[in-house]
């Protein structure tokens, strides 16, 4: 049997060797990025779904709309208006989980060779996703503040006129924990105006803030419609019910829910009307909070063994919120190789280098601190520093 | 903003401004290819999902492995041990309904002008999910038993080296409700083996038999692994909780499965573990059986009210299972004309030439009988027959 040319750019063995090795079980993990199962609010889901299958079972259990169940579209609608972004329920498009809004806008937007600009270093699974579209991405230097302007400005003159993407995590990105300031935001929202470029803003962590103050989402911004806005239930909820949104302009929505449609008939009418009826019956900010309040106490936990533990000439990013914190070590360390040792120690966490489109920097590692135990964090980061410190 | 050149492949208006007009309020619909909500299994499902929730909520809610929840996989490897395949539960990969294989078999076959063989007619929805790779559809000649394997076989020969890959529904076709022959399925597999071609066997429809004997699937016979088999919960269990899944080779699994895991990371954990617990704790063949009954009475209502109803000179198939009975009338009618005039009327169906890749054959109607009510099925008929007599 022959395949697609595209195989090839769908995903390098390195990155699943490296993988399958943070999931050995029985290890203390910072690999994944896993909310915590200890604040899933069961009892309310378990309500909500039990509600459902009384009141409405037949909707529930049948085919629905391709975008999506009405009422959810427009709490979501509600709430995204509540946070600065001017949408009504058409605006918003229901997806079977936010990653599947990746493979939609490669499939839309993509030709081969086209350029994809995104942060460096950036979500690891888009590299596949984007790939399958025979995509070439293209780094924009990334510093705390965001996207450097005059980097990506350069970078859209060199590789114009095959650039027609780029792909953003500006609140609490991951790999990095870090947040674009308001500044940063303006400035890629008018240099994509000016090159008439399309922005996907990824933002699954935004409602995940442990302090500071609210930062304004591209989107909310956006005057002129070329921002496609992903929303998920997947950390503010459950990840396992597999339910997202994008929020984009009416003919972007048409050609994304064109290949919504054919990629898989619809999400899931099953959790959409039990996530729309646990919206109407509880308060999910205030779910949000204690979500936080957990998280806030984990990332302080590991902050503080990080400070104890770590060696120095080790630096690390304060994420405001969010599931992740990204260690840099010197210059010439090896994360990759560390990796090996740690999980022979019985630890884990992820290499850098799978999170550049370029894989070209090694001294870096992610850490996830949202679903480890108090003490797996004191024994974890422990074992880490010793590692760390043999060299 | 620019878009992919594959946006062209992707969808006719034509089809969609059809469609809409098939789901207009009010009407009698035989138009949709829904099962019907009267024989979902309600009390049970609310059972098995409130017993996840209590038992295991944490796992139910959490991300899961990628291809799928292991001991629903077992369950589903061993149904289709009984019916003759030969798989264990590795050889089953889950999915967001079995569309979703439609979109990942054309990611990992197809480049540009690839050739796809298909029935003529053939499932609508497998047009613009492969047209999205830009495949180019060449239909086979298909009668009572099947693909004509002649044709088969000269339509291979006449656009090799580009065919990639064979799209069949061999039980109780959609659109026609027809069902292959043991024979035809074995000349099948005979002439895909001799130019190395994979087979995709659709069949979201077999275990649905009214009437006669159960012929074997393809994977059933496929001694090659060149079978990608499809399996779906939506017809069966419910649609809307999007499930389905894959039993195919590992070297087969293993590329499908990187598609799947970069279009959407995993099929829904919670309606997973839902359908494992309902399998567990349920006669899923005893309710299969009551939804059969449903269907064989509005089947046998539908076919004597056509009888008494549809003008001479048009015919149609016996579907011994399935959702779908296809009608052909005399040459020179066009359904795309009659169904505006039957909407009018208050009555829905779809005209036959969506389900042709090449859109060439006007006088064909498909009707489905699973989701009337016996008085929708009576009235809705004698309108059709109106509008057919009237010409």
């Amino acid at each position: 049997m022959r395949f697609a040319s595209r195989l090839e750019s769908m995903g390098s063995t390195v990155v699943k060797e490296t993988l399958k090795l943070t999931t050995t079980p029985g290890l203390i993990s910072f690999a994944g990025g896993m909310p915590s199962a200890d604040v899933f609010p069961v009892a309310e889901i378990k309500r909500a779904v039990c509600a459902v299958l009384d009141e409405c079972p037949t909707t529930a259990l049948q085919y629905g709309a391709t975008n999506g169940w009405a009422p959810l579209r427009e709490k979501i609608a509600a709430r995204q208006r509540s946070q600065g972004i001017d949408c009504t329920a058409d605006d918003v498009y229901m997806i079977s989980g936010s990653q599947q809004a990746l493979d939609l806008a490669g499939k839309v937007f993509l030709d081969p060779d086209d350029v994809v600009l995104c942060e460096d270093p950036t979500y690891l699974a888009v590299l596949p996703a984007l790939g399958a579209y025979q995509a070439t991405f293209v780094p924009v230097a990334t510093d705390d503040c965001g996207m450097v302007p005059d980097d990506l400005e350069r970078k859209i003159e060199a590789n114009n006129p095959r650039v027609k993407l780029i792909y953003v995590i500006p609140t609490f990105q991951n790999p990095t924990g870090r947040t674009w300031s308001v500044e940063r935001r303006r400035a890629l929202l008018d240099i994509a105006s000016r090159h008439d470029l399309p922005i996907i803003e990824d933002d699954p962590y935004g409602e995940l803030r442990l302090e500071g103050t609210r930062v304004p989402s591209l989107k909310s911004m956006d005057s002129d419609g070329r921002v496609i806005y992903l929303g998920s239930f997947s950390k503010i909820l459950s990840p396992g019910i597999r339910l997202g949104w994008m929020c984009a302009s009416p003919d972007l929505l048409e050609k994304l829910g064109g290949a919504k449609q054919s990629a898989d008939l619809q999400a899931s009418t099953f959790t959409q009307l039990m996530v729309d009826r646990y919206l109407a019956d509880n308060d999910l900010d205030a779910s949000i909070a204690r979500m936080c309040d957990v998280y806030r106490g984990r990332r302080d936990l590991m902050m503080a063994a990080m400070e104890r533990e770590f060696p120095k000439g080790t630096t690390w990013t304060h994420p405001q919120g969010g599931l992740f914190i990204w260690v840099t070590l010197p210059e010439g360390a090896d994360t990759a190789k560390t990796i090996e040792r740690a999980v022979e120690r019985g630890v884990a966490f992820i290499p850098g280098v799978v999170f550049f489109a370029n894989a070209d920097r090694k001294n870096c590692l992610r850490l996830n601190f949202s679903n480890a135990t108090d003490e797996q964090i004191e024994t974890g980061i422990k074992l880490i520093g010793e590692v760390l410190r043999e060299g």
